[in-house]
């Protein structure tokens, strides 16, 4: 059973900054709402750590393929509940690949794996809504 | 129905940029993979969104009931599966804090209500894990 333990500490009002692998991350409300905006809403966080794990997984999975990709980019879009607590209700993501004659089957086993099987935090998200995708790529 | 959006790009082997709210954040893996360590491991975000939401909702509503604390420091306990996709399975917070006289019904009640309540990042995550929280108070 592998663990992982985080330490913050409230920094102003509403603000919290903790260390992740040695980087510094902080965490802070709007000042509409009495925070001071010294870092990130902290729900957006979920999304961030979509994007950086199932890009794991990809970029992880093409190089085992042999697949060069020149540029890749990822978009997540996210609706919300309006109602307390105010949750994701749709994730959408978009994986765009640049790249020559790039084999389209490969770059969707590719996404698929990472879907389906690897990442931890669609995994996650996943109980909480339902996660669609869609793959672009430009020559 | 509220949107949210995030857009990244892929900046090194496996490490992705984007911006959250006017601040950029990137995610990697660690060098062990094949990532860079330009940023946090993508799922620790989940934590640091879960100890940045409850923070916001605690320090709010502490506020409003006129209570002041002079430090207060947040801990998450992440317990992970070890098979693929790799998921917390259950989650502790432990919420402290410094002050004079603090009244501790009052922390209890704040924390309550982020938990059962207010707090989206909970919310969610209890999907997939059970959450539960201490708190810790020292004059």
């Amino acid at each position: 059973m592998a663990q992982t333990k985080i330490d913050a500490k409230l920094i102003g009002n509403m603000a919290f900054q903790m260390d992740l692998d040695g980087h510094r991350l902080v965490t802070d409300a709007s000042e509409e709402i009495g925070g001071n905006d010294l870092g990130p809403r902290p729900k957006k966080l979920l999304l961030a750590g979509l994007i950086g794990c199932t890009g794991i997984d990809v970029t992880s999975i093409l190089k085992k393929m042999k697949v060069e990709v020149e540029e890749m980019g990822l978009e997540v879009k996210a609706e919300s509940s309006e109602e307390h607590p105010k949750v994701y209700t749709k994730l959408h993501l978009t994986y765009s690949f640049k790249g020559n004659n790039l084999p389209m089957d490969k770059l969707e086993r590719a996404v698929s794996l990472s879907q389906e099987r690897y990442c931890g935090v669609s995994a996650m998200l996943k109980k909480t809504a339902p996660i669609t995708y869609d793959i672009i790529v430009e020559e």
